[in-house]
């Protein structure tokens, strides 16, 4: 695996910030202030900094897909920017939702700027977000509008689920897994596609992408809960055993929880046990989780998701396949994203 | 004044409920049981209720500005639905923001479900309201989108002044009419126009409809916050002098603050002590405004806001008006909703 930068994230850069900050001049200057600062365009005083903000990995996939459809990346810009937008919104309440006080390296938005800044700046990008696509005369905007609206819903009940979870005793994997795909999948296979849809797309290259984009946004996950647990805060820009300080039931933590066995039972105690868990407790639950073989399961899950999504872009791409030349010169990008996106802490 | 209720308020449950009901079936269950509470369909359980929601009259004006344009009320019920859905967004997530707790007599949503819950159903219905234009048919449901994302954007600018004013020791009586404005009057403004802008009605006649709603709004706000201190928790549904005890900044409050005098430098040093303010403090509170003149200039204010919304409406349906003698009809029921909705509690 690799963790170099795919070329398309410089696209991002130079592309659809641009029109993020455009469309932020539209937000009053409070919340506007609060929006930037998570975007990553300004610190907590308003100063300009050096590119904070996420890596814009959701608009890079969107920007592919429009080129996937034979186009150039700049025709799936609104998506693009739409996407991003959509994700920092998603941040800005999850952060109040779960009272996270770091994110990349810095304070979170309401961890700076308080709570109610915060929640209204992220309705702010959400209205935003839905304004780029409503307002682009594209003749397939509605259509991408509809996609959009689609994964915003399944994020909302991904994150629903996530919070219920926190107090149930009893979670099965099934349910975690479907937790993960809404809460993280939904939005990285919109992403993956809403280029192409804005392109007019055939149908077939538009479902090949969204399966894709829905097998590497679990690997994404699962990704990132191997790393909520065992990621160097220095790398992931969050505390150390963050999850499982909040009782998460992250999917290696629900794996671990219904495995069977002594270290399963002893995870079970410790997660039920009342009052917050100690430093000593955390690193009890992580050596736990390994035990079940769960870290385990979890790491081999999510390569095999991967494999998945890029034999998705092999068959669109193989004889039969519903791509075009053009996608077999993307074809190479899409995988390295694939990579980077999955690869962070190898 | 009269408290009837204007007959177009059955309407609202007959027609618009419905739809907003349908819609809500696409969110996700754990978050369509928190929407549901909100909009007042049913009880923290899940068990129907008697109607118990708000009055619908954000929806109530959106049906007959379809009305006013010659066209069945029904025309309107899209815009109706997508106002009625971003009023209970912005309560959600205001009643997080501002931590209160109680509402139309029964406990808020984030006090019955938590704080995450409830952020996430307001998320989910200002998704909704996006939706139900954007999948519209009608030609101008694009200019709705529009109108409706930039009354978003003005009611976060609202809600964000509005915290900042609670912080803030000097805060204008202008800046606080415009907060007022951006909070209240530009929903209300957007909801008396939307459906005339659905059925395609001269934009003399829109822009006619939005003024009314302008002032109708301010002048709702007004008695709105006059009822946030001197109103009767029985009638209200919320705590007595609650906008006091949060510091809030609202008119009466600003008035009497900038009033210059003996009682408005006592309210200034009451409002500026540490601590919680005590049930005592609060009633010395509320006399010292009254005592500055701020609770008769803010009724008076209200009025005359009311019959600026009145002559707007007669200006339309006068000679050389836009109207034609579809205003006509409807200008009763015009008249009787900004009554209602500025006499609740005269």
């Amino acid at each position: 695996m690799t963790t170099t930068l795919p070329g398309i994230l410089t696209e991002v850069d130079e592309f659809v910030q641009p029109v993020i900050r455009a469309h932020l001049d539209r937000i009053d200057e409070r919340t506007r202030r609060v929006a930037g600062y998570q975007l990553g365009y300004w610190d907590v005083e308003g100063n300009p900094t050096v590119r904070g903000g996420g890596k814009g990995l959701r608009p890079a996939l969107a920007l592919l897909s429009a080129r996937a459809a034979g186009r150039d990346a700049r025709d799936g810009l609104t998506g693009a920017a739409a996407v991003e937008l959509v994700h920092n919104f998603s941040l800005l309440h999850d952060d109040v939702i779960d009272g996270d006080r770091e994110r990349r390296h810095r304070p979170t938005a309401w961890a700076a700027f308080g709570i109610g800044p915060a929640i209204l700046a992220g309705d702010a990008l959400l209205g935003l977000a839905a304004d780029l696509l409503s307002e682009s005369p594209r003749g397939n905007a509605a259509w991408a509008s509809r996609c959009l609206s689609a994964a915003i819903r399944r994020l909302i009940a991904g994150q629903a689920a996530d919070i219920a979870f926190e107090t149930r005793a009893e979670v099965t994997l099934d349910e975690c897994l479907t937790m993960a795909r809404d809460k993280t999948a939904a939005l990285l296979s919109c992403s993956a596609t809403l280029g192409a849809i804005l392109c007019g797309a055939p149908e077939e290259l538009t479902l090949g992408l969204a399966l894709y984009g829905d097998r590497l946004g679990l690997a994404f996950q699962l990704t990132d809960d191997l790393l909520g647990i065992w990621g160097e805060p220095a790398v992931t820009g969050k505390p150390v055993l963050a999850d499982l300080r909040e009782r998460k039931k992250s999917v290696p933590v629900v794996r671990a929880l219904t495995a069977g066995g002594p270290a399963s039972e002893k995870l079970r105690d410790l997660y039920a046990a009342p009052g917050d868990l100690s430093d000593t407790d955390l690193a009890t639950a992580a050596a736990l989780i390994e035990e079940t073989g769960a870290r385990d399961w979890t790491t081999k899950e999510a390569d095999r998701l991967l494999t998945e999504a890029l034999a998705e872009l092999d068959r669109l791409t193989g004889p039969g396949g519903a791509a075009g030349p053009e996608l077999t010169d993307v074809h190479g990008e899409l995988v390295a994203v694939a990579h980077f996106i999955t690869g962070r802490d190898h």
